[in-house]
């Protein structure tokens, strides 16, 4: 008999949670199979290594943020500038929340994977590295939307969206490290003051 | 007799290496024992657990931080807006010169452990939150100097501060997952145009 699908998403839930609350290195297969009540052969049936299970963890995360409150916070119907404080209170409410329910500001997901195994696992890196690019696409898009009509002047729309991408998971860092959801208020809004400025080519 | 002070210095040289290269749960007690070649009774002695060692890590490197380039960085002599430009190329040499030798972006060791740590030990994420009060205390008094000497216009100079200090472990953060050192000056310089506007009290 082969073990239901529905043990993979039970497997893929409890990694995402423990991966996201704690690090990757400190959770073990072991621990996951425990909690997900699933036996040992039935998550390697799934997930032949950790890492794999990793990948399937940050696609499902990328999934429902891509669909969750990123699709909401870059709605085209949003005037493009308010497309950015929609992200920052989004972020913001993503992290009170989950602080409320278990003490702990979890922080992001991508960035705390990517500064924890980026060094030691190439794979896992260019998989952040593809779910940073796509984030940095959202800023880009609503950037050169922003100066198509006006709203912005012109400016070097594709790093500037870059620099508000490592923004916003800097201070989500540095919330992080104080366990307080309100620096990503306090200091978020800011985000729509960075500005690289287009070189003239001569 | 007691085990010697160098003995001590190797450990933590050692641990500092190996927490900055990969992180602080994947390297064991025994590993860094093994490789500073100490008995593990010399290094209990010195450390009674692996947190009391991440701890003394964390003060040598903020130490070493303090006294080296961002000493540099933030020299009075300099005007005080270059000071923010030198602070990004001292992070850029750093990182260059780090994955010159080991092919790795380290990124930043206080960033890094923030990160993995922060929802597990309160105690090194209150270390590590001194850490950035610290570092975010020299953007602080450099904005104040600016606005005082008339190089920029008056603004929230330590929400700015903070703004600050978290876009750049945010680049660095995005620098590391591409293992690129140069997006920190691609994207670093922008740190400059960051604004938290004061709130008019009525």
């Amino acid at each position: 008999m082969q073990p239901s699908p529905d043990t993979r998403t039970r497997i893929l839930a409890t990694a995402r949670e423990l991966f996201h609350g704690r690090s990757y290195a400190d959770v073990g297969v072991k621990e996951i199979c425990a909690i997900a009540n699933v036996p040992k052969g039935s998550f390697y049936h799934f997930f032949p290594s950790k890492q794999d299970l990793a990948m399937a963890v940050i696609d499902d995360m990328a999934d429902d943020w891509a669909h969750g409150f990123v699709a909401e916070a870059f709605d085209r119907e949003l005037p493009a500038l308010e497309r950015l404080d929609y992200m920052v209170d989004a972020a913001y409410y993503w992290q009170k929340a989950a602080k409320d329910i278990e003490g702990r500001m979890p922080g992001c997901l991508f960035g705390n994977l990517a500064l924890e195994v980026s060094t030691r696992d190439d794979v896992l890196r260019a998989k952040l590295n593809a779910v940073f690019q796509k984030a940095s696409a959202r800023f880009h898009e609503t950037l050169d939307e922003a100066v198509e009509t006006g709203a912005m002047a012109p400016l070097n729309t594709g790093a500037t969206a870059q620099a508000m991408l490592a923004f916003l998971e800097g201070v989500i860092l540095l919330a992080k490290t104080r366990n307080d959801p309100d620096v990503v208020l306090e200091l978020g809004p800011a985000i729509k003051t960075l500005r690289i400025e287009l070189t003239v080519e001569n």
